[in-house]
């Protein structure tokens, strides 16, 4: 409990002066905390993960009081009521946020790992072993869960954690923080490991962004394409994220309709705010006498709005017509735009032109067809015969994630614990020299 | 040879007003070129290095006399003797620059690999596969056969190269690039999967640095420390780079002494200009009586300076007093850094303050000893008996290095054609739609 003092150095609403100072104390600690963990046996971190769910429980009581200042601010000051939802806390969704954090205790330890192993001619005996990444700094809008997501992820990959909750969930997120960090210490870890910044000053993401003096190894920006593009352009760090995830499927000339049909409407309407759910569907002109017209009706039935093509457009007076700004619109919503191509050429050309290299699927009975769109489509992720919903990490049966990335470095797709890792390289001698 | 004109839009030894307009094109044609080379077979890639080779070796005459221009003008402007003889090519030099460039076709296709598979309870299947990372930049200093080496590995590994030759080796590296352009187009790829940046104006550095307008997807600078340093601190994009190898050799109680010595020697001085190259001797104090004496009569005896503490001092006249600031220094040069520490946690501690997390090397017959050093010094490569200079991608098997890497994202220690590879999920699926 001690650590709750720690954690309150400063709690202001407003801009603070210090806030500098303060971040380069939280990036000091973060560092030398880091170093610790990573060298913690798996079963401490485990216990430490067991020990911030059972803390979690233990304070459901304070994190609701809390959670309920934080949602009578949010309501006076306007907040919509889907930002409302996703601020609110309850007793089940509290139990389930302790849950997951008890959960990613059971995974595999991602430490340790050897990822490769030869030996040369020389006799030298290289490895290629997973360790952490250091210090992760993860910046999020006002979802409390975060808190304890993020904060679970860094401790099972041996990192150090800086969270930076939005403002609207500073209370919520305050009092998971320190319930977390409870947890940490009854396992015998610093509770530095994890460390929510506290204040609500916006310089402190800047601060965050400048990497503290050296201190934070990568950003992960969770929420909203004004966050994350915000990360990206003034990150002067690595940065694990996705802006858009504005993917594709692509019904082929050889593809089996009911599936086409199953696949499209689950891409499309199963979730339509992830970042995985279909925003584009391209028909092979091939098959469009038979495909399109059961494809579109099906999307309108379900109460999806169309825009469409001219082939499309003539099919239902219902559809309406796409712009060229449709191809590269995320919609997030029960809309989708349609669209009919001359084949698997020009659908892999469309997505390269329009798509955010996110997630794209194929739907064909054709293996050729099949094979040339997984490697051709330049994708984080890349689907035959399955809904794009699928991109999770959770599917993908990596546990939790903290995200999905976009980039092309190190983590790309689902970043869940072994994208969190690093690696070094273990070399075992007899007393060689070099030549 | 249509390439040569394309690549001399403006060759010029001045600023000019429109490197920014030029730069952008180069990275608009870069970007086409990528996604040609991405998906070319190993056959044609390899076609197109084995060509390189060939117009390199029939081009000798016009990149020899090239270089003699660069080289009368670097020794009229009074560049150093080290300098020059870095820029100088002959016969022979060029030779090995092409042999080197056909040897990196004999290297195993990096892409395309299966890093791993599994299938998941649903039946999807899942693959991770190797992938070209894209556009890679690499800003080097006057050797011309960088711009060989370089483009040949970006080649290797899928991606476009921009290159950007130091001022001093412009014209030799104009030619070079002139040779490589010419075997990718004799193998039927883009002449532009390889640019060298066409004019000596600083502001393109600034340029690449920015990204030109997300063109480019990695930097690697390869050159002293002011270049590292610039690159690491202005670049908007993902860079490989080490700005330092100070590297350790920690001589543990248990290190048989003439192993140590073998070592200890090779480490220092078998080229004292490389990264790998040990800048410090750690003694532990358990073995400073027997081991400590020998070992810096060794050094002093192969003309190596000799920096101690105390007790190293008091041991020859010849050995000064070493500073705080000597155990952080990178020498390069034939002058070593020594210390006696009470035992592996005070090796550790005093490589984790002053190393930086390059390469580092213990000498002990005690396996725990080794265990806990290859565990807890966080460097890219961390080596039990035998010599820090081993911290080569040929030494590890790689083939050519582009350079060893000190950041913990993505690619870290030697720097070779897999490291210069990205890679994708593949899901394989008959129909499923997530519930």
């Amino acid at each position: 409990m001690t650590s709750d003092s720690a954690l309150r150095i400063i709690a202001t609403n407003g801009a603070d002066r210090n806030v500098g100072a303060v971040m380069r104390e939280i990036g000091k600690r973060a560092r030398a905390a880091a170093r610790k963990v990573a060298l913690a046996p798996a079963e401490q971190r485990n216990a430490a993960l067991l020990a911030m769910a059972e803390a979690l429980r233990a304070r459901t009581s304070r994190i609701l009081a809390a959670n309920a200042q934080d949602l009578a601010d949010g309501k006076a000051a306007g907040l919509s009521v889907s930002f409302i939802d996703r601020l609110a806390l309850d007793d089940t969704r509290l139990a389930a946020i302790a849950d997951a954090v008890a959960e990613v205790a059971e995974l595999p330890d991602p430490l340790g790992r050897v990822l490769a192993e030869w030996t040369r001619p020389n006799g030298l005996r290289f490895e290629r072993v997973a360790t952490p990444l250091g210090v992760i700094a993860v910046i999020f809008e006002s979802r409390p869960n975060v808190t304890a997501d993020a904060g679970a992820l860094c401790l099972k990959s041996g990192n150090a954690a800086i969270l930076r909750a939005g403002s609207d969930s500073f209370r919520s997120s305050t009092e998971i923080a320190a319930a977390m960090r409870e947890g940490l210490e009854a396992a015998g870890l610093p509770a530095d490991a994890i460390q929510l910044v506290p204040t609500r000053d916006r310089a402190a993401v800047g601060e965050i962004l400048a990497g503290l003096g050296g201190t934070v190894d990568v950003v992960v920006p969770r929420g909203g394409k004004s966050l994350v593009a915000r990360v990206q352009s003034e990150a002067r760090v690595p940065v694990f994220a996705h802006l858009d995830g504005n993917c594709h499927v692509y019904v082929d000339a050889k593809a089996d309709l009911a599936m086409a049909r199953e696949i499209l409407l689950n891409a499309k309407l199963r979730r339509t705010g992830v970042c995985g759910a279909a925003e584009t569907l391209l028909v092979d002109e091939a098959c469009a006498a038979t495909h399109l017209a059961p494809l579109v009706g099906a999307l309108l039935e379900a109460g999806c709005a169309v825009r469409g093509d001219e082939a499309v457009q003539a099919l239902d007076a219902r559809v309406t017509a796409a712009t060229a700004e449709d191809w590269a619109t995320e919609y997030l919503d029960r809309i989708i735009a349609v669209k009919t191509v001359p084949g698997l050429d020009a659908a892999i050309d469309h997505i390269e032109r329009y798509g955010s290299h996110h997630t794209d699927a194929i739907v064909t009975a054709d293996e050729a067809a099949a094979a040339r769109f997984l490697t051709e489509v330049d994708s984080a992720i890349v689907i035959h015969n399955a809904s794009t919903q699928f991109a999770d990490g959770g599917e993908f049966g990596f546990g939790a994630e903290i995200g999905i990335a976009t980039g092309r470095m190190h983590a790309r797709g689902p970043v869940g614990v072994e994208q969190l890792c690093s690696f070094k390289y273990r070399v075992h001698g007899a007393g060689q020299t070099r030549p």
